[in-house]
């Protein structure tokens, strides 16, 4: 990993797709950065599709809502279109002070989200909910300035893509909303995974008086400044692939030096493309040791009990699966013949796939990169000693170098502590705010910047060892093992109990008037 | 008080003064507008002066703090210097975890309210505090744009005026002074009077991991939308009088249709100008019963038990003053010399003056105002039945066509309570957030708009029948009620709870994180 900073993709701000895109924005071509989430690709529209065919659950109307461009000053800006999702087929109705679930839209098209949190419609009728799951500004199909060519056109404006506004659109999103159903008196309820398990658990922070609970699916919002060491990422990710096997462990980690000796040998890059089946002919060492990189942390992210097809169709326990490959392959293939008869689990389990392309993302033009160059900055470092990963140590400086050169615009990398807190979160949560849960699998890397004990008697942490990314937020299904049912029917229990006390003291409340009638 | 919205003054867009300023916000020259808390006027300058050489312990540092202008998005603007006054005479240190007191500016000249607010000093030596007062932006000398002209000339300019940049201000600029003094650990007090109340009370429920609790004194953050009913104000205005005298009261209810007619008649607004003394002849009947209106609403708000020479030099119980002076005039006195011997009080305690000025604040270039047309839009009306003043009910139309024609820029009435709430206050906040008092006197009008019962066990309402406008946070005086007294020994207990709590907590830590080494 060396000379690049995390995990990520690539910057294709002169992609042949959007020529003229972002053209202001970067002189540099292409340029590796940041921590990130599972992403949404293009690939994932058609599995939109088959999610909603497969289960016939998944029925919602899309609509959009004229959206307050910046809520936090005056200037005369346009409003803009914020999409959508929403199922009214279980709602209690509002006399009955049906609740509604909030999904928090996070970075990506909202219909990818809406059909990967099975969880939530799963829950729906028995909580005779309203589902509405609005789309994070600037993604998807929620553009301002009427076109994702004009929203990312230059650093001015993409400047109110920040998090704070996405919490007050909510905010204002669903207070409307709720004016207009005459149900104002319906308690919300907010879910989110991710990025959105971070927006669920600072809504509710921030707007107490909107939303009665969160749960805040494998949501790090201790990933920033200095809360958690920044090795936390990639240890965890490493220890995934030890726990199943060392040998796979040591042959990943052994792997990077030998990309390194191969791509030095003449025709070395030729080999290398010809070992791990690139369309066209690697450019240099560092983009293969990328695509790996990217493809463990994945892995470790998606270490499922079952298959699933959430960032790829991918066996049960894949990096089982991908260790047995490393381990299981002839006596006399080489380590990289291993890793890529490894890999190829992660990329190509279907086995339809001819050649790699090196940029899954064609599109790339990125909006999670702008959050990161500007508030999202989650240090993270990959060190020699635990991490099978290429050692890296986080180097602010060149960090904010390149979001400079990329989009023109330098990081706060202190403003989200400032503004949602995080150090010494026990003190400032023991005594003040409820009902959050935060839900967590150790498998996860991201659950090292989580939140992953209880703080206080309503403010609770629900760990699963066997757990990764916002599994809970995933659809039941028949081979959900015990500790998964138990961890989602502790989360039902503590959401019915938020809405039961939510109620007695409404309705305490309309005798109390009635009385005084 | 036909045909003006409520309390306050007087735009003055177009003054000598400043020909300049906001010459592109107004086409027209003068419109009355928008209920206002007691207001920092310019001749208010001398006074600090002269608090701060009455008394000595209000010694402090004046420094700028280099602040964001728009903390919510990353568009490429200015940095403006904070103004802030500190004293750190007292103060027990970053080791001790001496405490931080920061009062929350309001919407004037920080030197105003540092030395109005002699509480915060009475209590420092006893707390081992370091004082802090940071301005509000766009106040006193906290400018952005590098100066007053610059940043009041236009809807764009100003457009970053709102309560939540304001506490963003206070929470950048805090965790940056704590930082500098190795005081990380430190636990922050917020107080504030009035507007400043209602920073702090929303600071305490935004940024709990930046302040411990906050003492919001007379802070009416109900007093939106549908929360209280519209006359709450002037109902209580009127009140004050009444339990004084109801012939003064009468007087003064009858008084405006007296006006009207005297205006009516040929050469009656010459008689009116002399009647009241005023230095130049009235335009209209509305301008006198402007100034009347205003008057009784201040007296209302610093109807203290004692002299004081907060927004005026009164004496004590100055309401019971006006209204011996209009029951107790020569019995052969008209209803208007009645009325004049009382406002006289309130104008001319000190009879130094020969002539009054209509408008006495001069530049009257107003942020109030600005915010009034943006954020803080408090329905206010005056019914026949229980106000003295003039009938009037609230049209939003209306005051969004003032607003408009002033500033060019349209409210947001409801953006308020989306992002701090406070309609079913009592729900939201019995089992969310802690440490929070908010103390009224019942004689305020604001006292209606505010929390006047206690919401949980931390979250709690001080209430004196006989207090005014954020009384407690004057200085001690020999004269002071014993229910003052009580009150501000109540306040002390609670605050000295919520650090005695806090250390406990941080030194749990520590010996917890001792025993781990």
């Amino acid at each position: 990993m060396a000379n690049h900073f995390c995990l990520l993709l690539i910057f294709t701000f002169f992609t042949l797709s959007f020529p003229s895109i972002g053209s202001s924005l970067s002189s540099s071509s292409s340029s590796k950065l940041l921590p990130r989430f599972p992403r949404y690709t293009f690939q994932n529209r058609a599995r939109i599709q088959q999610f909603r065919g497969d289960r016939n659950e998944y029925r919602y109307e899309t609509k959009f809502f004229s959206q307050q461009l910046d809520h936090f000053s005056f200037a005369d800006l346009p409003k803009f279109p914020q999409r959508y999702l929403i199922n009214s087929d279980y709602w209690l109705g509002a006399s009955a002070l049906g609740p509604i679930f909030l999904y928090c839209g996070n970075e990506g098209d909202i219909e990818w989200f809406a059909t990967n949190s099975g969880f939530i419609w799963d829950i729906a009728p028995k909580f005779g909910a309203l589902l509405v799951f609005p789309e994070h500004r600037y993604y998807g199909e929620s553009m301002p300035y009427g076109s994702m060519e004009e929203a990312y056109k230059n650093a001015t404006t993409l400047s109110y893509l920040t998090t704070e506004q996405a919490l007050a659109d909510f905010a204002v999103f669903v207070t409307d909303l709720k004016r207009n159903l005459s149900a104002e008196a319906c308690p919300v309820v907010l879910f989110g995974g991710s990025y959105g398990g971070m927006l669920a658990a600072w809504m509710r922070l921030k707007y107490p008086h909107i939303a009665i609970g969160a749960l805040a699916s494998s949501a790090p919002i201790l990933q920033f400044e200095d809360i958690v060491p920044p090795e936390t990422f990639y240890d965890i990710a490493s220890n995934d692939f030890k726990r199943e096997s060392s040998s796979c462990f040591n042959t990943i980690k052994d792997s990077w030096d030998a990309i390194i000796a191969e791509g030095q040998k003449e025709k070395g890059l030729l080999q290398l493309t010809k070992t791990f089946h690139f369309c066209r002919v690697l450019n240099s060492t560092d983009d293969l040791s990328d695509w790996l990189d990217s493809a463990y942390s994945y892995l470790a992210m998606v270490d499922y009990p079952y298959p699933a097809d959430f960032m790829m169709p991918l066996p049960g326990n894949p990096i089982r699966e991908v260790c047995r490959k490393i381990d299981g392959a002839h006596s006399d293939a080489s380590i990289l013949d291993r890793i890529y008869a490894g890999i190829s689990v992660y990329y190509n389990y279907t086995g339809n796939v001819d050649c790699f392309k090196l940029d899954d993302d064609p599109h790339g033009l990125d909006g999670w990169n702008w959050q990161a160059c500007t508030e999202m900055v989650m240090p993270m470092s990959s060190n020699q000693e635990n991490s099978m990963f290429p050692a890296y140590d986080f180097n602010y400086s060149s960090y904010k170098e390149e979001c400079w050169n990329t989009f023109r615009v330098n990081p706060r990398p202190k403003w989200v502590t400032t503004e949602f807190g995080g150090h010494d979160i026990e003190t400032t949560l023991k005594s003040f705010g409820s009902n959050i849960i935060f839900s967590n699998g150790l498998l996860d890397p991201w659950s090292g910047g989580s939140v992953l004990k209880n703080l206080s008697d309503t403010i609770v942490a629900l760990v699963t060892k066997e757990g990764a990314h916002h599994l809970d937020l995933r659809p039941s299904t028949a081979e959900d093992p015990k500790w998964l049912v138990d961890q989602r029917e502790a989360e039902i229990r503590l959401i019915q109990g938020w809405i039961e006390t939510y109620r007695l003291e409404k309705e305490a409340k309309v005798s109390l008037l009635k009385r005084s009638w």
